[in-house]
């Protein structure tokens, strides 16, 4: 197996990306997370650009590393000046990391019309700049920025740029797809026109702008790359960098090319949601390997197979790379993986069992309805044990009032009464004031229950969503409302469809509280 | 030009997405949309798996198609069945398109472990199938499931699963990744030979598992395929199918080969957008080409560069996708973009005005809460006209209050009252029942200035969304409402924010109106 070297720059092009802002503490958690899942190379930030990098590179001298080389990034002196006395050079010394990575221009049109300098002014900045930092004991990485735009217009220029880094003792030199525009066959002709050419190891950084940031990145490697970088969940400016949690897999278990070792893939979900909490983005669901939908299998026929062999429908194990298999729930799922999903409850069901075909009717009714039970496994458990008549109401709802009111003043007032019967004919009435309908509701339904069902006290949402399901009908629409709740300890979701919001949040509220009285019976 | 026909699977694979659910009205209005857009063939769902589809089906032959093929998906005959007897297959005849697309199996494991199959049988069950449905008046497209792992495992008998097909009369095969697992190389050294041997028109069904179903799309027509299946905004189960956003204007801007319009493909962020609305999922921001970050450049020398050719650090001009350049900015900079904005309507506005520095404040502040203004110009134009003074309300709310009801007997019932004064003092009081708190108020809004502008009569809402904003709060949670109302000559949209969905309503409800009666005196 090859060895491929991974260079991660999630805290420096991943941080241009449009919301994310690490604090130096997250960026410290990430280089030692990175260190602990044997990545070889990570660029911290700009050497000196501003205050928080400039600390990061101070602090992160304490941390203990194994596996990472920890780079700072800069550019080429400028134009018309002395590498001695170039600031932004100075500072990529004393950001004390041992490797360098500095980036310079192959396109002749960025040269000319950008920096204003000749071509020949241009690769002595290159050259120079590269040899200073080595001269100073620095490891130097060269970034040819907009490589393959440049090899297009003027592919002479652009090797000569690639030459000047290796003259100035340069170790690696990476081509880069700055505007991301290039097409993979495009890519694999011109880097192996490269690698024929320079003698020294090449890289290969990725950009997404036209989806093809991690084929590029692949079949640079297949081209003879050894260094590959990118960010992880793809994170960057536009469309972000190439992806390294789709990378490190595909080069691994796909092309058996080593890179990281297996028990440290096998972090790669863990790791990829734990960088997605401290970006402070959702984690997109859907990204290859590592995405929670990522082995998700929803239709009947595909849902159906896969109880015979995984194998069927799944291109790698999910624990690979530490991610897991699930069945969803769907008017689309065969009867065959409802019954499946039923069976850990309802174990006395068979195939041919009439509340099967019961369930299985609820089921395409409710959802033609609006109702959705992905995310709200709660309302869907509680439908089925009324089916299997398995579970009994705890409690009998007799009514309620929310009433709105919009002062002279515009202030704004919600309250909510309720009148509720246990099972042995006890009435509770109760009223809540709150911050908006829903919540009043909420409130004087956790207040009239608390009298029969203490344990509710621990019960709070944690997530609320509503969706207009026929938008065009105006305000008359049917809304559906999400709701995640917790107890502290498990966390579940149910759902409710009406026209009326109120209506909507009642449903999937009161689900909420019997799910969890439900739970707390079994 | 070479021609590639673009073939949209959003409403059938797109629809297997987690969380994806399109009703009825949003299935006909996509297949609407991207016939204006010059798609070639829609497949719109399962012939008749549910009575979801069965009703689409029947629905969609009222619309007026122009450009669109629209297919009915379904699978082979069963083992050791007669074609005759078929369901699935009277089904398909049944949705009443002129197209068919039947899917079979062209991996022998899938046919031994999954079907049970022989081998010789499954050749017999897709040869007649497709047979069955050209002898009834079909147009048949193959779909080759699993074909890449079924060629890798057994190429000889893949390819006779391909010769079944043409035998039958299918007039396109299409190779499917089912697993999403081939990596590009892979792709194209199959596509050839395929290609090489099969002498009717090819297609390729790709699936993102890898990362790599743009790419694999792409490989595949550079090999010689000519139909490409795909979703918008990449939808589908697990990581999703390949996205039509990427690659039509990959074939078309990078490749040179023709697809669809200019025209047409000027409008892809606009669809593209819409039916993440439809879908009720965010639209992916980093997305390439139609995302709202996909040409965002940073401040600075950058967007110096930026100013004096764009070409500099763009790989195609947004326009010509239908999307926008966006520099991220400094204040100064932000202010002359807004001035531009606003100089139509003020023209008297200079960049040292103070009004502009209060209104660029405002919209700061007023993001920060949450408002957003795409789609809710209305309401930014009447808070621009209040600091321009270029406005005056027509009325003045004194209050209003809602009460919603539940009933013993599970009635709901919601009721509105409204108090007003025009601008000589005469108050307005009214009451009105409704679908909901929110449509009560809306009535009781309406009744109560028709008595002081007749020509609201004319206003209705055309759309009305929620969204949640701060979700992890529960019921306290602060919402966005954006309606869209129409006088049925012109359409503006309005927004209101609040932690009380009431107040958020009305807010975007008096916004609607007040912007109706501003553009009728102007």
């Amino acid at each position: 197996m090859t060895k491929v070297q991974i260079y991660d720059t999630t805290l420096r092009d991943g941080s241009q990306g449009e919301g994310i802002s690490f604090s130096i503490e997250d960026k410290l958690r990430i280089v030692q997370e990175l260190d602990n899942m044997g990545i070889h190379y990570v660029e911290g930030g700009y050497a000196g650009s501003n205050p928080k990098d400039k600390e990061f590179f101070e602090r992160v001298q304490e941390l203990h590393l194994i596996n990472v080389k920890l780079t700072a990034f800069g550019s080429t002196r400028r134009a018309g000046k002395q590498v001695s006395e170039d600031q932004n050079l100075h500072q990529l010394l004393k950001a004390g990391t041992n490797v360098a990575t500095i980036v310079g221009k192959s396109w002749d049109f960025h040269v000319t019309d950008v920096l204003r300098a000749s071509l020949p002014e241009n690769l002595a900045m290159i050259e120079e700049s590269v040899r200073f930092l080595v001269d100073n004991g620095k490891e130097v990485i060269f970034d040819a920025e907009h490589f393959f735009d440049g090899y297009k217009s003027d592919p002479v220029y652009a090797l000569e740029t690639l030459e000047a880094a290796v003259k100035g003792g340069a170790s690696c030199i990476v081509l880069c797809d700055t505007n991301g525009g290039t097409m993979p066959m495009e890519t694999k002709k011109i880097c192996e026109s490269v690698i024929n050419k320079i003698k020294i190891p090449i890289g290969i950084h990725a950009h997404d702008d036209s989806g093809m940031a991690v084929a590029n990145s692949i079949i640079a490697i297949q081209s003879g790359a050894i260094q590959v970088h990118g960010t992880f969940n793809g994170y960057g400016e536009r469309c972000g960098n190439a992806n390294l949690c789709t990378i490190i897999p595909n080069l691994k278990l796909k092309l058996g090319i080593d890179c990281i070792s297996d028990e440290n893939i096998s972090n790669l979900t863990t790791t990829s949601r734990l960088i997605s909490e401290l970006a402070n983005l959702p984690h997109d669901g859907s990204q290859p390997y590592v995405g929670r939908s990522a082995f998700a299998h929803k239709a009947g026929l595909h849902a159906d197979a896969m109880q015979k062999n995984p194998h069927t429908y799944e291109h790698v194990n999910p624990e690979l790379v530490g991610n897991e298999r699930r069945i969803l729930v769907s008017d689309q799922a065969g009867k065959s993986s409802l019954l499946t999903k039923l069976l850990k409850d309802h174990p006395e069901l068979k195939k041919d069992s009439s509340e099967l075909q019961t369930i299985s009717n609820m089921l395409k009714e409710t959802e033609k309805d609006g109702y959705q039970y992905e995310g709200a496994e709660g309302s869907f458990e509680l439908k089925v044990h009324r089916i299997m008549k398995t579970h009994d109401k705890s409690f009998d709802f007799k009514g309620f009032t929310v009433l709105v009111e919009r002062t002279e003043n515009h202030q704004m007032r919600s309250q909510a009464t309720i009148k509720l019967m246990d099972l042995d004919g006890n009435i509770e009435y109760q009223a809540a004031e709150g911050n908006g309908p829903v919540n009043a509701l909420n409130i004087a339904l956790k207040k009239a229950l608390l009298a029969f069902f203490p344990q509710l006290n621990s019960v709070h949402l944690t997530d609320f969503k509503v969706r207009v399901l026929d938008a065009k009908s105006g305000t008359a629409a049917k809304v559906r409302v999400l709701i995640e709740s917790s107890d502290g300890e498990q966390i579940w979701g149910t759902v409710g469809v009406s026209e009326d919001i109120i209506e909507a949040s009642w449903e999937a509220l009161v689900d909420s509280i019997e799910y969890k009285l439900y739970k707390d019976q079994h």
